[in-house]
């Protein structure tokens, strides 16, 4: 069946209005009505063909939240009007050792929500700037949120789910201290999941105006990182510090406020290399540097699950779709406070 | 008291004889007369002044063995004729987390057994190229191997160290694949150690010449890592790589090597940095870089132990100390298999 979407023809086209098709759904699968599709950087990197293999048409998103509308025959656990969330993962090799781990975001063969390997028209994955997406049920998530936050429960199931992960995996928590680098999309949910796990959070911004909101998001202190007394004021400190800044900057200013033992875990990927850091502040304290992508299903669900229970949504400002191309332009500014979702009724019916 | 020993009066001069003191044994001291020195790649750096803040004369030596010829009166565990050896920590503030911790390799307040701080004359430790040394009894190692092993333990106390605590850190057993990148002092110690921890090792080499050697010393696979195709059947396999090459090189070569949850730990620093990973890298897989400094004195016990119940020495060639400079150049080239050790006897008398 064909839907309306929002999606590119070239790297140097705007986004504009599109007819895509999506599969009949299959015994395993569930149909969802999108209600709303937060907006990630990734989204532009793709569409702009800033990153490698870019396939047209593209349609983004893939902080897709929704309400299911139909399912197949063998789908157990999901019915039809259940509140469901699809995040950057559509499949996967479902038996690798990652996929046997519930780690099937570092399956070799996962499939990424948009631009991913499909069988399906046209030979490539569609994403959440769309009427309706069809997916394997092991690939849906529950939501328990109150329905009236469901906008603001979309920008979970990325920008949440990537920092909850490394939050997570590298164990923030009570008497833990932990470091959030870059107050955007992704920086705003880590301080607000970091505290909520009850970790000690300090919250590392460039831009002072950005002190109290930074605070009024759970930071238990804000450094502004260019002011060098500030940063020095926390060396040899921090067990964790999960970096969402994804220009290239200066590592080597924030491994130094790692104690020993401590990691930096960068989530976000620069288009150009960060200055080659210094292997002493590695060395000399036992320190790592490590990479952290999205999360696996099971753990993107314990974080929705996480989330409700705590009451947890990311900050968001509502658009339609037919701004997307003048939110992308803010969004490169980082005038969005901290996540732009699409209303997906804006795309017609 | 005065003693005979080896060093240089600038970064320009060659290392000539010179005579030292050492303090009167106070009541915590061990008194050692050093019977061989290990010649370390840290010696040439410090004392050509190649790392900063070099103090003159610097008597490089931080791999020293040798026979307790006096003990103060409150020491408890050594006695006079016994074996014992001292690596690079003579010192440490003895008080914060890190000694609490037995790591006392990474407190702020650790003290070099040469070009350190010290009320000593002449301000600065002095090391192992000497006949004497006078240490705190905290940081002398008893030496259980045979006598006719001594000359050959002496590497132990750094390249032995350095290797095993990442070793053991990062769990090096049975069932875990490593690799040891850099077949010289470090790395073939690194390979013996992994060996007998029970891990599957993998060398790697640039020199097609170092693969009967590699295997000889324990690794069960060797990789010349300028071929493409040997490195690429090795992607996404490794639990953990120790790479101890000192030089700037391609890390992502070996990064990729690294399965999910993989860490590379560099125990070696170079002069200038390496070419920055790329963060894809670490994303992708949850890949770490770490580094890794030594270990503490605990641990250093724990692996001459180890060591001496498994038969591991490390693969020496003996100098007389006027040979220093010569044995220095022959370092540069890698024209050594794998450590120069110095026989201390050749001081005089």
């Amino acid at each position: 069946m064909t839907v309306r979407a929002y999606g590119a023809y070239a790297a140097d086209k705007p986004l504009e209005s599109l007819i895509i098709t999506r599969r009949a759904p299959g015994p395993q699968d569930v149909r969802i009505d999108i209600a709303y599709c937060g907006v990630c950087h990734s989204d532009l990197h793709q569409v702009r063909a800033e990153w490698a293999g870019t396939q047209w048409p593209c349609v983004p998103g893939h902080e897709i939240v929704g309400r299911i509308s139909a399912v197949g025959s063998q789908v157990t656990g999901f019915h039809e009007g259940d509140l469901v969330g699809v995040g950057c993962i559509v499949d996967s090799c479902r038996h690798c050792v990652e996929c046997d781990d519930d780690l099937e975001n570092y399956c070799d063969h996962m499939v990424g929500t948009y631009n991913g390997p499909t069988l399906d028209a046209p030979g490539h994955t569609l994403g959440g700037y769309s009427q309706q997406i069809v997916v394997h049920q092991r690939y849906a998530l529950r939501i328990r949120h109150p329905e009236d936050q469901l906008a603001a429960v979309a920008p979970l199931l990325c920008a949440g789910i990537t920092t909850y992960s490394p939050l997570k995996h590298w164990k923030a928590g009570p008497g833990k201290k932990v470091g959030i680098v870059g107050i955007g999309g992704l920086g705003h949910m880590g301080v607000k999941l970091a505290h909520a796990m009850g970790a000690h959070v300090v919250a590392f911004t460039t831009s002072e105006s950005k002190r109290e909101e930074a605070k009024a998001l759970g930071a238990d202190e804000v450094v502004v990182s260019r002011n060098a007394d500030e940063m020095a004021a926390h060396a040899k400190s921090f067990d964790l510090i999960v970096n969402t800044v994804a220009v290239p900057h200066d590592l080597d200013a924030f491994l130094v406020l790692l104690k020993r033992d401590g990691t930096m875990t960068l989530v976000g990927a620069p288009a150009t290399p960060h200055v080659s850091p210094n292997v002493f502040n590695l060395i000399m304290k036992r320190r790592a540097i490590a990479g952290s992508m999205i999360g696996g299903i099971a753990e993107t669900q314990e974080m929705l699950d996480f989330c409700a229970d705590h009451g947890i949504v990311a900050d968001i400002e509502m658009i339609r779709a037919e701004e997307i191309n003048t939110a992308y332009e803010r969004m490169l500014k980082g005038d969005v406070k901290y996540r732009f979702v699409i209303d997906n009724a804006s795309l017609g019916a």
